[in-house]
């Protein structure tokens, strides 16, 4: 058998039609602050049996559905695009993030796994008619894919709003993307079980033996061949042309990983996944490598999968209004507590922690791609499918208005107090003024990598216009910089430094102040709280007797 | 119908194997200053029926052959690859070199095509039986498609050679590149008329409409096509994301007009590489864009189509001797003989000729794409696509040892004359030295694109060690810079100047030299070889009497 001419138009045209499409819709989106992603998606819905189909079935009946050639050859350009994007996926995940991150993050990725998984798997338990399981289908694989379905968290869609809210390098920015690799990570291996386990003796191995072979994979691939990966990569690159060889060698063990990973039962996406984040962890792995792929694969092969998700059902035949609600519901529930929770517990304000549950809240691309896999794998119906992809859609919509809503409430109750670090808190031997604004600087270089001349400049440009010295041995150099949230160090002084205070007293205590250039109130809300902290000269002195930035912050915090 | 559980295995794996393969290959001929097709198509022979297949059949049983719905997916994929491979190959055709270069370009492509066309169809005509003509074969189309398959050249796999053997931009290079382009264009075309006529009335038109209808489409997109693509891709870049919104578009445009051609009976990678054309053709287009298609096509999706070219036929089963030996030789003859006497015609010597007729000679990927689809066209059977394949490699094997020969026999007999150019030579008022090598060193940064600073640099080194004014009123100002073939420019002057010369007599004309920095023997010939020209005062005064760069050049080769 063999793709005939007719075939062949048939093929190539559908997949201009589906690129192009997807492509029109997804920028137009984008201009409303939306993932591209969610464009793709309409695009199917619009091209497949939903839309187009319903209105002229005639023209679908010449396209993908009805011929059986171009819709294997179709089959086989949608797995390529599925294991690619998970690779893809795999090299976004920085697995030393999630590690620097470690206890918010543990606590975020735990309680927002942990939490919505309890809630879907004990709604599916108890009312799984209710969520429309099939009448086949074993009660307690279904409690569990659902239970995963609402933990997962999609990292790509997660990056993107980070990055269009402008906060993706900011504290809180970290903590959800560390958050959110580790629960992609969890996820995707619990998911990896569920399927060996529906799929467990198919390729003639035991569920057991399988269980173990993707234990030993994982922990083969993670520990020890990510380790090869990064020794091997600068003589690989040295002896074969660049970046042809580097290109081909990502590829190679990619497919070679997801070959391996559906021969376990698990699905083919799981392997790739997996080496991506073995080799996306590489130091030598250049940016221009990792551009070429990912680029190539996003903005061709992502959204001819995407837009075959649409074509695979009819969205409005199959929606099921209580279901979808319900799912809607559940997802909201699970995601937004658990997280919020996990951030709250781990030291954050009521406002950030809701911020860092709406964003993890996004499904995105990840929600639907296990979705699909479910529903071929015949563990759901079509309605819950339906269901699940607008889950997916919006969730992932409302994360960016929410999360701005939060981040806005946050920062106007944000205080000195909040942004007080014990690493920016020194005890320093400066003998004047320059020498202790240069030493702060440098700390905030160090520590946060914002340019120290920089810093040095937009402060002493500042106080040539007038000295920031205060009363009472209190003085605030501050500056606004190009900087995306603001930053706090504090300098105690063994010596006195004369900062030229209006009432002539030299400085004990130095805050550095820096906000956000944009950020004009804040920056005269936060210069008015600091001065009010230590307006009372004996604290002050109490301070200088400190001797561990940690001591200065639990004083600071016991003034009410 | 679709693809399995196991299928799935299989194709993954497959893909990575092939991958591997082609890529170990490749890699380990590039060594040997090979391009790297080569190695892949090798890969593939290895891995399909010649040798794997030969001796472990059960292994081939398993994997690609026996399997249709694999092979199906494969086959989508294949397809995908050839085409995108011909766009890239169309985006680095750029026609205002084929412009720029003008006649010699146009009279060796004209050569290159007509003549080992005339030999391939006159051989195939007369002797059709020995060509290996099926018994069910037109012997019209036979000849036409044997006349094209030897006209045809490798416009990548020349690229390669050429930056391998250093001469990518030097003047050869460019006349070789430009003949390449327009060859390959022209080929296509008729290849696509002759398939046309095959296949006319397949898709319901007759042929006469698919001639006028692909006629419409070139002229359409290659002259109308290509100014509106560049005039809209500043604006589409403004309004989408950077750089998805073009990857998509290019890639939409050339699947667009793949399954036009497609349609109308001619193959859909013409269309892609026509199209491909009038996009790269754009000033607008970014190389960054450029680099990511042109990276991941040819270094993940080409080397599948390659492999591919292996898996079809046994390569021993199928060899004939006389059938090989013939096609090698007419290729040989065909299109050395053509071009060189093009080259020779458009005022090149013998050695650059040759150079010229081995460069073109290069069949590589082309030859494979057109014989592959032929073969599955039906229009030749398997001992001949075999005798095609051995061709493509032989004719690009021995393209970069042949052209390094002739290049090296070329350099020894390079003299002065040869490399006056008569946009290199002015009539100068400069007062001093200083302001006359300031003048020339401009004029060849603007000519040639070296930086003029740097010339001005090397030489003014040079000038300081010893005075360059020779005897009689000659200066030879010069200097070895990294650049790939000798330059000289030549200011004949109007005043007197102070070149330092021994016998203390100004210089009135001047010529400039550069050679590349390797060549140190190449330099103190060219030297000697000047001031042998202008030994004679007399000489040199009748020289400053002319008006014009062209009288110069005449005047110089009356020289014995």
């Amino acid at each position: 058998m063999s793709l005939s001419e007719h075939d062949i138009v048939i093929f190539l045209s559908s997949v201009a039609v589906m690129l192009f499409f997807s492509r029109v819709i997804g920028e137009f989106l984008k201009k409303f602050k939306q993932p591209i992603v969610l464009g793709e998606i309409l695009a199917g819905i619009i091209l497949g049996p939903t839309i187009i189909g319903a209105l002229f079935p005639e023209v679908m009946q010449v396209f993908l559905t009805n011929n059986s050639a171009v819709n294997i050859a179709f089959q086989g350009i949608t797995l390529l695009a599925v294991v690619m994007l998970l690779l893809v996926s795999g090299l976004e995940v920085d697995l030393s993030l999630v590690a620097r991150q470690g206890k918010a993050a543990s606590l975020i990725s735990f309680m927002g796994f942990v939490f919505p998984f309890g809630v879907g798997f004990g709604a599916a338990w108890f009312f799984p008619d209710e969520l429309g399981i099939s009448a086949n289908q074993n009660n307690l694989i279904f409690a569990l894919f659902v239970g995963t379905a609402l933990s997962i968290t999609a990292l790509p869609v997660v990056a993107r709003t980070l990055m269009d809210l402008n906060i993706f390098k900011t504290e809180i920015g970290f903590v959800i993307i560390a958050s959110a690799m580790l629960n992609d990570l969890v996820g995707w291996i619990i998911f990896s079980l569920i399927l060996a386990m529906i799929n467990g003796g198919t390729n003639g191995l035991e569920f057991s033996s399988s269980i173990f072979m993707l234990s030993a994979f994982i922990v083969f691939i993670l520990f020890i061949g990510r380790k090869i990966f990064n020794y091997i990569l600068p003589k690989f690159e040295r002896v074969t042309t660049y970046p042809g060889g580097i290109l081909n060698l990502i590829l190679v063990l990619g497919f070679a990983g997801a070959a391996f990973s559906e021969w376990l039962g698990v699905h083919a996406i799981f392997g790739a996944f997996i080496v991506g984040i073995a080799i996306g962890d590489s130091v030598h792995l250049k940016e221009e490598t990792r551009e070429i792929i990912q680029q190539f694969v996003t903005n061709i092969f992502a959204p001819l999968f995407f837009v075959s998700i649409g074509l695979r059902v009819n969205f409005i035949q199959h929606f099921d209004l209580g279901i979808v609600l319900l799912f809607l519901i559940l997802a909201f529930v699970g995601k937004v507590i658990g997280c919020g929770l996990g951030a709250y517990w781990g030291g954050m304000s009521k406002e950030d922690s809701l911020t860092v549950g709406f964003g993890m809240n996004s499904r995105g691309a990840m929600e639907i791609v296990l979705g699909t896999l479910a529903f071929q794998a015949g563990l759901i119906q079509e309605k819950v499918f339906v269901a699940l992809v607008i889950m997916a859609l919006v969730t992932s919509l409302t994360s960016a208005p929410a999360m701005a809503y939060f981040l806005k409430r946050s920062k106007k109750k944000m205080n000195f107090k909040d942004l007080l670090r014990n690493d920016l808190i020194i005890f320093s031997d400066a003998q004047n003024k320059q020498q202790l604004i240069t030493e702060l600087s440098g700390l905030i270089d160090v520590k946060h990598k914002i340019n120290k001349e920089k810093i040095e400049q937009a402060v002493w440009k500042r106080e040539q216009q007038l000295s920031t010295g205060l009363a009472n041995g209190l003085a605030i150099p501050h500056a606004r910089l190009k900087i995306q949230a603001p930053l706090v160090a504090v300098g105690i002084c063994k010596n006195e430094i004369d900062f030229n205070s209006l009432d002539g007293s030299p400085a004990k205590v130095v805050v550095m102040l820096l906000t956000p250039e944009t950020e004009h109130e804040l920056q005269l809300k936060l210069l008015a709280d600091i001065s009010k902290c230590f307006q009372t000269k004996s604290f002050l002195q109490e301070l200088s007797l400190l001797s561990s930035p940690n001591d200065v912050i639990s004083k600071i915090n016991l003034l009410s």
